[in-house]
């Protein structure tokens, strides 16, 4: 957004990941010899400089890197995961929702999809149809006015990356940026935003772990470009809650204590 | 819709309630003496006649009411609650979570904005501004054409509700219907519709237990246009799940085994 | 939709055909001997028997066969164009625009993208990026729940298409049923809903003139469905209307009679 | 959006007035003795300071001062209109037409919703409900992380205005911002945003030439908050083209001859 007062502070981002498959597989130890992770936080770099603060955090870090004081200390949270959603900590899980609900940003990376946090901000399965077989995927913009979609080439071509395909079983984004093709003919929605509570949502597709899909400069734009777009416009972080209003009183809502006792 | 089959069956309806107030509080009694869920059943049975198949639950049932056997027999639920919200059990509100996704209906009235199951399904804190103060609501038709608005008046007037106001925390509907004013000059999306998996979902704020809202001939007619609109179409209920399809093989997914052990 | 009434009244179509590829190229005769025209409507009444009641009109009928009468006299209207959209008369297209505005239903297939109606209807330049090169179109379902992809195979296969790509200058659509893949990679928005005034409109993309498409049994079917959802719900046809309405009285609205008069 | 770069150019601002009530009228002119036009320049340059540079336009200048090189030296359009909407010429409606789908931004103010080049980029009718009679306006933010809701009172109270009320009869909006209810109960969609080819739109509802609006303090925060947000995001100024692709190559579209022609 042009006109913005120049004395804006850098975006606070931290960059998750599940840190596995790295550690696991050799191919893929190959392509991120630090951790996707890694990759994926240099490429915002790149991109934005001294425009953002970025840090990184993994599964196996205590807590996941995921703590109150980080959470506090972030903007924007990008999430990558695959083998090891099951091992994310429900509480850490509660931890996340309950920030983004009061204005943390969230980039959901690729297979992200069926993580615990993505599921509970959709409240749908979030399922869809893949295959792993060197598909060519091109992303196509359809919403050329967004943000997020800026500078992206029309269509962006990744080489190689991992088939996903409909039905994705997620509420009708709020705004659809980008449709995927495959070679194999399937189409995906790509790139879409939700709005959670005080929050900012991107999901973005590419990313499997046996291509080197991190490194390709127009996904990492991207990228960076919906870390810039996730940043809340709240000045606060707050929680939506439930509170009592009194006629003609609209500023000063007091708290709720149940709804039969209340009325006794 | 127009030009339909003949053969069609009745929608079969669940109207389940908390049934609870109206034990405990003299004045809901009065208003409902029958329970609030028999008089939402008996709306619907009033407009839809032998179009439909209506049956109630209630919490204190064994499940609730809500056994496998029934929700498979059911096209769509309505769901009314709000002093014991906390006391469904979780394993229910997995199931009726699954029910939807799968296919299953749902009408979501008022207080059930709070409800597990809403949460669940919505993700985010479902919050918002209330005050029980014989605030007068005016339902205003914004999407005309919508077949939940069909015959609605325009305003629709109820003389006395409580005030529901905004910011009310959902995801932006995927269709807005209706919004509600009130006396002490609040608004509120008062009706929505979301799609979540296969289920269609409808929200519609009117009908505190303090008021004889479900006694509203125009009230009882949106809940009856609802119940229509939510049966999916769907032939069977399914529940979308994550399968890996080969190159050209577009119809025959098989079953996901994990990421790792997938690719070993 | 389940639980209708059993005294529905046929859906009155009327199909609109430019007719003129028909009469020109021969490679089209052979395809559609009586006209493209005859084959939709002959697909509507296969899939619908005697629930609607199905006529035809050309660009060649007197007023191009869309006088008052019949525009009163039809509940939802199929529009295929491509060589001759400006031969279309201004006076039809604003009649046509109006009666959509007031109620009557809109099919837009294939070139009708860029017609007069459907760019006057949407408020952009309706322009694509195309190639008429015997593509493969795939047509994936990303709204299962929606009653005009009811009975379509996922994905549904029309083995020779025109391809059309993104980006597609259309106003983002109230609800996306269909996305096409094409075999050249490109993908598009290809089964959109759109709610302007009383009207629905529905659009979808297949149906290229060199192409046996309108004989597909699954794209008859998606057009049949669409007809059946873009009859309004409202009860009479009329216009939206600006109106004076007085302090509590929500009801009687009067005429405008020009801002500086009125104050006067 | 935080992490902008620093060498970010002014918006360049255009603010059109059809500056007519203030001539004729004298109540007007004494609320606005500069004219509307200057009043809101005024509140965006009192905002946004060396981030804007505005002009003003009105009706009578030559052209009504929307020449093409104005309108490409422009960045950000406001719409303010209301007694003489017909007098503005179809040729310099076309004109901004061409450059909102190319990438101007629009902020359409109050009766600017029945403007020439509202309704032509809506497609509807866009009429409504009014009255004007010292309604006190409440102004409810309903997506509280949108940027043109940043800092704005929930709700933001505007004293005295006209009362514009649902049905309004525009699509709906991609995003909806605010809500209003006024005194008499009435509710108006009165923030919206819409997306139309490569231009932004943001509609505003607040200021009725009869009330002193446009000195609201609040009101020109939003206004500002929407020109910022109106910038496209496109690099230059393009209309969206009808274009040939050849299979396998992306980027180089070429133009169209014609349908028939074209494959003859």
């Amino acid at each position: 957004m042009k006109g913005r007062p120049l004395s804006d502070k850098p975006i606070r981002v931290t960059v998750w990941g599940e840190n596995r498959h790295e550690k696991l597989e050799e191919q893929v130890a190959k392509i991120y010899p630090d951790g996707m992770h890694t990759t994926i936080a240099e490429g915002i770099v790149a991109n934005l400089g001294d425009r953002v603060r970025v840090r990184t955090a993994t599964l196996d870090d205590p807590e996941h890197g995921l703590t109150e004081e980080i959470l506090a200390d972030t903007d924007v949270l990008t999430w990558w995961g695959h083998a090891a959603h099951a091992e994310v900590a429900d509480e850490v899980v509660e931890r996340v929702h309950r920030h983004v609900l009061s204005g943390l940003g969230l980039v959901v990376l690729h297979s992200g999809h069926w993580s615990k946090i993505f599921g509970k901000l959709m409240g749908t399965s979030c399922t869809l149809r893949w295959r792993s077989a060197h598909d060519r995927e091109l992303v196509w913009t359809v919403n050329p006015t967004h943000p997020i979609a800026r500078g992206i080439p029309h269509p962006m071509i990744i080489e190689e990356d991992e088939m996903y395909g409909e039905f994705f079983d997620i509420p009708a984004p709020d705004e659809l940026v980008f449709i995927s093709s495959f070679s194999g003919g399937e189409v995906f929605r790509s790139g879409c935003t939700f709005r959670r509570g005080h929050g900012k949502i991107f999901y973005f597709k590419p990313g499997d772990q046996d291509y080197p899909v991190y490194h390709h400069e127009g996904v990492r734009k991207v990228i960076s470009n919906a870390v810039q777009w996730c940043v809340t416009d709240q000045p606060t972080r707050s929680l939506p809650t439930l509170l009592r209003y009194e006629t003609n009183d609209f500023y000063r809502g007091h708290g709720y204590q149940g709804p039969l006792e209340n009325q006794a």
